[in-house]
């Protein structure tokens, strides 16, 4: 379960940061299909550390292996496996964590529930394990035709976007680096990513998502919401701390009369879409929104107080390369998991029927 | 999947507010535990309608029957299947909805959906299915020695608690109706409930719930996060808009010097809780604190614009009973459906050693 | 895991046969299916004690109740929930087994397992569960047109029924008691069954099944072959001691050159059908046969050896009342079985392709 | 589903033996376990083609890769992901098989199903998937202290095994290529192989196994009986045909009074084992013995009658090299489901109690 996403397109992942691979299987995906692989090559490009003087310098591969599931550039409804082999490992940066608990990691938390862990990278925390995410999600948004996730940074630390949610262009988005569709506040938001840098800190951030082409009827009544299984999903992603869609927590100071989203005066659909595109757990067509807020990355190079195994207290510098901005390059992150929940919820649906 | 939560202690629920009966069978319970029935009885009677003038005064029956898996007083270890009778069903009060879409109600996504509906009371997506939540948690709880989930409520629309936020005692809570510890904010929340009634209005809100006790090392490091599985909880009740732990969506403003849990001095463990008891997804021993935004009750006297199934206009005046804040009625659920998700963890954490 | 069958099928079920009721929840029916109730009631009178001269006495009640799912004569999506209420509960026939072990009952194995039991009736082990299966296998039926199951007592102790096996009409199969489609035989199974009830013993047999109409392509490939969940579908009834499918056991004695099917000479499909319609796991438009063997009723009249619960041997007489042979009113427990597997894989299946 | 086996312990396949690797992950092993690779490696040798003069002479790798969940030496509680990469790959010999349907195997089932195959080697029906299966199998016998299990070859065509049934030592199976541990007999089954082999032809068999050491109460009551789990795991293996545990069909000929298992006289237990080990679905500390029956290899090389994927007829000469009698090799697969089914019941045992 805990390696696991899905109920009839599953992801199973597995692999540390400094093993020798992280991969996964993708079971459930239909036979017959002509996979772009240059799209999923873009997405794991897109999310790579790296691409910017934004975000860490790590040179993580993005090649991927197939092993699995594929002929003459078909899938043929066997299970897909895929790994990504780990290179420039270097594991010295991590010796001195090797008993210290880093502060807001889950290091202690690790000791307490498995007794010993792997302490090169943070093991199964590490944050590369969203390459695979990553991967299987492009592979996911093709099998939903005419579906588009679009997500983008709303948010750096205190400075967020303000205006339409809906209508953000990928061109805008992927304008700058730090994929902010509004040019003068992704230019402020990069200045603050650059200023906590050079202080040795991070910020925090947001992201919004609108999924454009769900198609309808999606989502179950009770305990598979549509917004259950993207909170589920968004809530898997180490920073995440908050989720909320349509109006989100704004709901909670409004009144029915003024959230209720009207409906249009010629009986063709509703007015707004406070709704979020969803009207009890499951899509009406519209699009789908939703917001996800990430604390600041937990390693900055400020030296931290902190404790070891046994209790010692003690300072620590964390060395490595860690992005001091995570938004920006969860832009894909985000995208990918959105696309799992839907064409799982596509496949659902299909058994739903006679 | 969509009518059934947990994975070891596994809660599948049925039943329509309108039909004979809801129900559910509770399977995974371990045998030989004596049960507080008391206990549960008092849990439902927090979530009845009718409670105080600021509810619904819908008559809904509490009275359940076990029909199996006790013996003696004991469970036997045999699934635990439980039904509430339905009682003082109005199906008239429904009669004009039975083509028109009420607005943000799940009306039109379950014809979407499923091709038809049982118009009476809305299906699933009636909240008495919560009856069933509430019975199952209080159960669950009783799983967990040590455990106590703690919500109360935070926000009625724009009145908002401030202060501490892990401390409030169950009788400060439970002193209002309302639900919210501090006495001259409940009496406000309460102004402005009874004010929306009047305009046949209603108004959103937010929950905070602390869960202490929580055994060290529950949840899984990467798909089963605890937080994921709690997000997916919550977003199952209907009016939710969004939910976020620990530090929340406040996090994106903030830099990391400032949201790492810096450690104690005498390493001893963590200064503060942004982390909100639980990193990298396991609980950590510390308080495990969430919040939960609602949107205002859809159902609203006033009359609204909306369309039927043909598309065509039309003005609905929705008459049945509906709480005009539903916040205070869902402290016991957001209770409940934690204890859920504890007690199924630490059934899990069993499978997870030799 | 334990009272759950099947994966988008799914029914759940609970109930001790001297508790209240028994009862489940079916979830994953399409909406809008209109339900031939006649039928399902058709199918609990073949499976009902008290049938024949054959079977037990006890009157068990075979009156439902629906509780969900159901709108106006149509599935609705939603779980459908159902009862059968218990009557006639002579509790005092199963008090001197209250700490004694039934030879060949599940008495010591539960108090192994949990610590404690339900004396009454054995608990989950009671074969009244099997009207649960009737009832939901009868409703599965009805979700594949075309589909139809048909099974007959192959064999009862020593007397085998020999012939062709793909071919007896249902009224055949239901003109004796003992269901069995040859005359004679039948005559002289009939005569062994009364025999062995006179002597105080009990006799196993043997069922046949035939799976016409099921659609191509069902089954997966490597965990979840057809075979294997029948088998797992047959294995959970109480008596079954054996599963084979097409040529069975008799496989192990052949060559390869005497068992492969031949193929057609106009290449239109296979000749034989020692494969029993299924290769690789997957219905390929062949009728579906298999074979499922029982051991003796294990509750018989004459006194018995055993023990109880603190090792203290004793003489046992268990009176209740049981039938001598469970073979003839476990045919219609097979086809519902193998129904509820055929249903799950066509939902399955739907969801295979895009 | 489909290429997943077991609940807490979950073993996720993948991999087509003429694709680039087959290996699996393997989830829910518990921490701080330390693996014998020494074992695993002898299991896989006795699964090995090209043993004895006995099976086929491709040269499968049996060299596997361990790709996370194990760090120093210790499982980590991650997911542990393995491969075998593909070598030897002949894909020329089954170029004629591209459109011909083999008489017996799954070709003709996996076009109907998915619409398209990899012809190369059979796809997931590949035996190769069992090296998969020996891997996992031999790491979950790890995971339960003073578990055996231990299966011999019982039958080889009408060459059958007369005589005590729990008693075979390892090295009396294993003194013979055959795996028959009575030498005359297996000197019998031995001549037969050789001259079916000359003959261009295979033959069927059987496997008895037997359980030691289970731990007591393993099993679920209902639909997940300890015999169902085996029933479906055995009927996952390509060529088998039937499963049987304990009096298995015998029991179908016999009357309850020859049948039950009398205790012994002093109430310390049962004097016999017709129960197989289990009563109710459930251990109760004696060996749990099954027995599996398994058809010729379909793969033969004479000439055989079939046709194509456009209903042509045709003759078809199979090539490749295949075992004239899967069962001696059938052995340690057999034990590794056995394996996988104990070690995930333990798990889930543990969830069980409080």
């Amino acid at each position: 379960m805990s390696n696991v996403f899905g109920r009839l397109l599953r992801l199973t992942t597995f692999g540390e940061s400094h093993g020798p691979a992280i991969g996964g299987v993708l079971d459930g995906v239909p036979a017959a299909v002509s996979i772009d692989w240059d799209a999923v090559q873009a997405a794991l490009a897109r999310r790579r550390p790296g691409q910017s003087s934004l975000s860490t310098t790590r040179s993580e591969s993005d090649v991927f292996e197939i092993l699995s599931g594929v002929y003459e550039g078909k899938t043929t409804g066997a299970p897909l496996a895929f790994l990504f082999r780990n290179q420039d490992v270097r594991s010295r940066d991590y010796q001195p964590m090797a008993t210290a608990y880093r502060p807001a990691h889950a290091d202690a938390a690790y000791d307490l529930k498995y007794g010993l862990r792997d302490p090169r990278g943070g093991g199964r925390s590490s944050a590369r394990e969203t390459a695979n995410w990553v991967f299987a999600g492009a592979l996911a948004r093709q099998l939903v035709p005419g579906f588009e996730p679009r997500a983008w940074v709303d948010q750096v630390g205190p400075i967020r976007l303000v205006g339409a949610e809906e209508d953000y262009a990928r061109e805008a988005i992927e304008a700058s680096s730090v994929r902010c569709p509004e040019p003068e506040t992704a230019a402020a938001m990069t200045a603050l990513i650059e200023q906590v840098r050079s202080e040795g800190d991070s910020v925090g951030g947001a992201i919004r998502c609108v999924l454009h082409g769900v198609p309808l009827g999606l989502g179950e009544p009770v305990f598979d919401k549509f917004q259950a299984r993207l909170a589920q999903a968004m809530l898997s992603l180490n920073a995440v701390k908050g989720f909320e869609y349509g109006s989100g927590f704004e709901a909670a100071s409004m009144k029915g009369s003024q959230h209720n989203d009207p409906a249009k005066a010629d009986g063709s659909g509703w007015e707004t879409n406070r709704a979020g595109g969803l009207l009890g757990g499951i899509s009406d067509g519209r699009p789908i929104s939703f917001r996800v807020g990430f604390k600041p990355t937990a390693s900055i190079a400020r030296p931290q107080q902190t404790f070891d195994r046994d209790g010692h207290p003690l300072q620590l510098e964390i060395l490595g390369r860690h992005d001091p901005c995570v938004v920006p390059r969860a832009v894909p992150i985000v995208e990918a998991l959105a696309s799992l929940v839907v064409a799982d919820f596509v496949l659902l649906q299909q058994s739903r029927r006679l």
